[in-house]
């Protein structure tokens, strides 16, 4: 099953996902006490597509994959050495944005401006002290991120508040599917059709529901909550372009890159 | 006005706090296009105490007060260093806990283990490129924060996920304040009723509206995001204390510290 959020009259509705149609659903998916019901449609071609959930807490892994780090570290990124557990910082809703909306490159940006295409987990229960297999069964589903980089301000900053956490930093989407083996994909990053990157979803050194075991040693993760698993590649990207990622099983989150204007 | 969130059979109810009473509403002060009726009442007494807001953003200033960046630099934390521009970072809102509610000192913690009180302010309206003036404006009123901290987790890991974002780590309330001069305020940590911090709330490098005008250059902020505007004192705390933060035109912030169990 694949649920979205699309924005219907400027407010903000769940929807079920068929191949040419959005059903649009009386609650969310996510809330246990209640099963929605349909309550009306729009063609897909014609749907806005909004963040699929607006997470309690905004969880983000940022060294996973061994390529990425070899890269990182290679660039002279000091922090880039190999986890030796699994742990995990934060990212901002303000910056999420959705399927086909633009990711705004603001003004002051200079040097790499990057794309970096992840595997989304949207947690469906609440868990804490889980088992490696409560955690397997807390996962509701999952969806594409593409966590865009300004990485002169991600070395001149203290926190990562304005590389990674400006408004439109943080494209999720386009939906949440809850039936795809989301270790066993791949992933593919494209700018304006052409292949920049492209990697197995299971290539990680922590897998998915390692961090939510370590996690949850410590804290209590709600139903929406979303973990981003982290990037093998990454490529540039400028205004003009459109950067699509691609999970097989899961879709294709599209995204137009523009200049910010005043 | 004073406006708190406080438990009701389980869910969580906005209530306009008197001397003696708790007016419960049947909608939050913060949605601006509905005002919120009176629907009952709880004694003051009685109330059971949430944090007054669950922010979409939650964010936090690391090093705002003078002699705490001097304070942490004596000990050898090679970051305390004044900043040039303000910054902010991030907290998580699965830490947040209400007045009265215990703090857990996870079992894995050892070394110091601290409070850090500090002034909240929370955000009434969206805001893009906030002049000063605008920024004032924003923000709905002032609650109070205490910042737990674990040092050694805080020194041992990448980010502050368990150090300072453990469940329980962050109490907030007990109610916002919409009528204070909030930096002209002192600001008291207590354990067991014995002073152990005090300084004045305006002491700040940089004041909550140069905050919101510099990030809102990057980001927007709505209605009900809160920014904790870090401390000038910490002080240890151990299970069996309680812990006060009083901000004089505000409230008392009052949390029994506990160990956690299995």
């Amino acid at each position: 099953m694949r649920y979205a959020r699309v924005s219907v009259g400027g407010r903000a509705v769940w929807g079920r996902v068929d191949d040419d149609t959005v059903r649009l659903l009386s609650g969310s998916p996510l809330d246990a006490d209640t099963a929605p019901t349909v309550i009306g449609a729009v063609p897909r071609a014609e749907a806005v597509w909004l963040p699929p959930v607006v997470p309690p807490v905004f969880y983000a892994v940022g060294m996973n994959y061994t390529r990425h780090i070899e890269h990182a570290h290679a660039l002279g990124d000091a922090n880039a050495v190999m986890p030796g557990r699994p742990e995990v910082g934060y990212r901002a809703n303000n910056a999420l944005t959705g399927h086909l909306s633009p990711i705004v490159r603001p003004a002051g940006v200079t040097g790499r401006f990057e794309a970096e295409p992840e595997l989304v987990a949207v947690i469906g229960r609440t868990l804490r002290r889980a088992s490696y297999e409560e955690a397997r069964a807390g996962i509701f589903g999952w969806t594409i991120g593409n966590d865009i980089s300004a990485r002169t301000w991600q070395h001149q900053d203290r926190t990562f508040w304005r590389s990674k956490n400006a408004d439109t930093f943080k494209p999720m989407g386009p939906w949440i599917e809850t039936e795809v083996d989301a270790l066993a994909q791949t992933t593919v990053l494209r700018v304006d059709g052409e292949v920049r990157a492209s990697f197995p979803t299971g290539g990680m050194v922590f897998d998915p529901y390692d961090y939510l075991v370590e996690m949850t040693r410590y804290l209590t993760l709600r139903p929406g909550d979303v973990l981003w698993m982290g990037a093998e590649s990454t490529c540039q990207i400028a205004p003009g372009d459109t950067v699509e990622v691609e999970i097989s099983g899961i879709g294709v989150l599209a995204n137009p890159v523009q200049e910010e204007t005043a």
